[in-house]
């Protein structure tokens, strides 16, 4: 049996507890004798649960109780959890995190000291929740060449958009209807601006580059824009937007060989047919594209007490099965800058003014891969070829004031 | 490095030896040095190959070698790929095998032979091709109760299936035009019967309850009663039509606790919005149901060259990560019978001529959960609810003829 504690017993924390009770007998097949929670940690008292006996305000009543080989941290935010995650790793305690703050912002650092002290720092619950992604990708296509990432990494946007998709709703509607059952944070500026995508996404992009894409560096643009009229044109020409985390090898254009990658969080038209298409309400899916296995789509829920626990778990199995050494995760702390957006490359919908279409046409010329053809005669609809962002910002700039331009996969 | 064979230089043994050397320097980021292919085991020359010089006729040439710690196993068929295999493991070498065949009809006791002389047997690429299924399923989901797997499995069936919904197009035309690019066989009959989906579902079936689900133990139906009538209805209605692999948890009306198991291989109806609707052309899409993580979903390549050798040389990077022990799949011969068709619960799309439309209302009564409204007036078309088998043929048996019946997921 081995002995565990739970740092922060919120929503994740108390969902942990709940798998391991309910699915002991599979924990049990795993692990010889399960997996026990012994303490949790957390300021708070919880008179009414069943684990009120096992709560704990402080963190050295753990690290000094040398039977507990694994904690999972699901306390959120970077302090203290930083500091906790250190110390249990200091001791030789494995730390399993769903925290992607903390992993974006501190990941090679904790890694680096998990493998000085021969235990594991593992974080497959930070990313797309109970979607096995991390592992997968680490394990069953090591062998691959990654060639491209592309995500729909939070829950709460994908909602509000499948229901502005569905029925034709404002956005600040629909938010307000995900806020009161509770899918939306009171302040959803993390979800809705593109905060928690772009976490996940940096963290991605550093899997696959080995090296350290920072979430400051990321371009990131949110959905608060996004119109009915937008889904409207989108609809009626075979596409649907979603906010994709996205991530690709860019071309090397110095030809030096350097590493490239460009790294975007943003909307974007994504035409029926392509599997990401159809990942509706709270659902994620990432799509990955390697050089052999061409295309590889991982599918589930991206949050939530359980799928996000169960994740947790499957890491607190792995460091249980790995007492003494260090399951590898390779995180160099080298920086890597992505491509600057303005040279990254996309193709973009636009919609302008009626009165602008023929200045449009001029200025963009044979970059317009389609117009398409009039929902409303007020507007001038289309769709360009792919371009390098500055170009196309210019062009723009020329061309008049659009009414909305979203990017299109 | 690792020193390497691969047992049958067809298309997937050419995609290994591709995999391995494009990718080698992914391969030795994960395998210090790599995995070099030292010999290619088949009874043809192949001159023209860049690997002409590593091709050997005979297999001693290869288990008399200390160098050799990792086989792949691409022969296809149970002889002598079972034989070769059994005596690697005997002399400690690891086997990876994308062997169906041969992995539903003696995986335990190729498991049996690995451990017990501290080597390896996996066979990732033998289901789903490319998309890594099975190690997420038994590692990242090892906490779960796995209470069903729904799977796409059989790309050909898939493409036929998607050609005709696509282009209204008839079974034999389109099976044909599958041949003729090289995506069907001659003999199509594994696929297009479904056993090549029933042995997929059977392996499945077997690694989530632990014990020996046998493939011919399986209800297997296969695409070849289809028609584009079939499909004008489905369309019209929202669905469309899949070939699955289904495996599900059944109710234990005994209550002795035994475990009970639904397995089949037939066709389903399956609606818009599920996620397996979007799973089209050659692509497959295994659905896995846990009791904590709820639905997850693996996408991607099940077969070809390239993405079936990469899966392979997945397992070959495990394996060589592991010399000298075993990589742990439990699976015990211990045969387990899954509920007989006839117990098994299903709901079903059914077509009438309507001179039978009065008896079979009759008939059915509170059976029918919905009928649909007439494309054709010639016919009574109309969905069940959710009955055992057994009670659904009675009654159709008493209504009349049915022009087609499919299952509806």
């Amino acid at each position: 049996m081995i002995q565990a504690a739970i740092f922060g017993f919120g929503n994740i924390g108390s969902g942990v507890a709940a798998v391991l009770e309910e699915n002991c007998k599979q924990v049990a097949k795993a692990v010889p004798g399960g997996i026990h929670v012994k303490y949790i940690l957390d300021i708070r008292d919880f008179p009414d649960s069943p684990f009120a006996d096992r709560i704990v305000h402080d963190i050295d009543v753990i690290l000094s109780d040398p039977e507990i080989k694994v904690v999972c941290e699901t306390m959120g935010g970077k302090e203290p959890a930083f500091t906790f995650s250190k110390r249990a790793l200091e001791k030789g305690i494995s730390v399993c995190s769903s925290n992607k703050e903390l992993v974006e912002a501190f990941g090679p650092e904790l890694l680096r000291i998990a493998s000085e002290n021969h235990c594991s720092y593992l974080f497959e619950a930070s990313v797309g929740g109970g979607i096995p992604l991390l592992t997968p990708l680490l394990q069953n296509l090591a062998q691959e060449e990654i060639q491209s990432v592309t995500g729909i990494l939070n829950g709460t946007t994908n909602y509000i958009l499948t229901k502005m998709e569905r029925y034709g709703a404002d956005y600040a509607q629909v938010l307000k209807e995900a806020q009161d059952l509770g899918y939306a944070e009171r302040n959803p500026a993390a979800d809705v601006e593109g905060h928690d995508t772009g976490r996940k996404i940096s963290i991605i992009s550093s899997l696959i580059s080995g090296k350290t894409i920072r979430f400051d560096d990321i371009y990131t643009e949110g959905i608060t824009k996004i119109t009915p009229v937008d889904f409207t044109w989108a609809k009626a020409n075979g596409y649907s937007i979603k906010l994709l985390g996205r991530s690709k090898k860019a071309a090397d254009p110095s030809g030096d060989g350097t590493a490239q990658i460009e790294v975007m969080t943003a909307p974007f038209l994504v035409k029926e047919g392509h599997p990401l298409y159809g990942v509706c309400d709270v659902f994620n899916g990432v799509l990955v594209h390697g050089n052999m296995v061409d295309d590889v789509m991982f599918y589930g829920r991206g949050a939530g007490k359980l799928p996000t626990g169960s994740a947790v778990v499957a890491d607190m199995i792995l460091a249980a099965k790995n007492i003494g050494q260090t399951v590898p995760v390779e995180w160099n702390p080298e920086v890597l800058v992505p491509v600057p957006s303005g040279e990254c490359i996309n193709a973009f919908f636009v919609r302008m003014n009626s009165t602008d279409a023929e200045k449009t046409r001029t200025v963009f010329a044979d970059k317009i891969s389609a117009v398409w053809s009039a929902q409303d005669d007020a507007e001038f609809v289309f769709v360009t070829c792919q371009m390098q962002e500055n170009c196309f910002f210019d062009l723009l700039g020329k061309a008049g004031e659009a009414l909305s331009v979203i990017r299109v996969l």
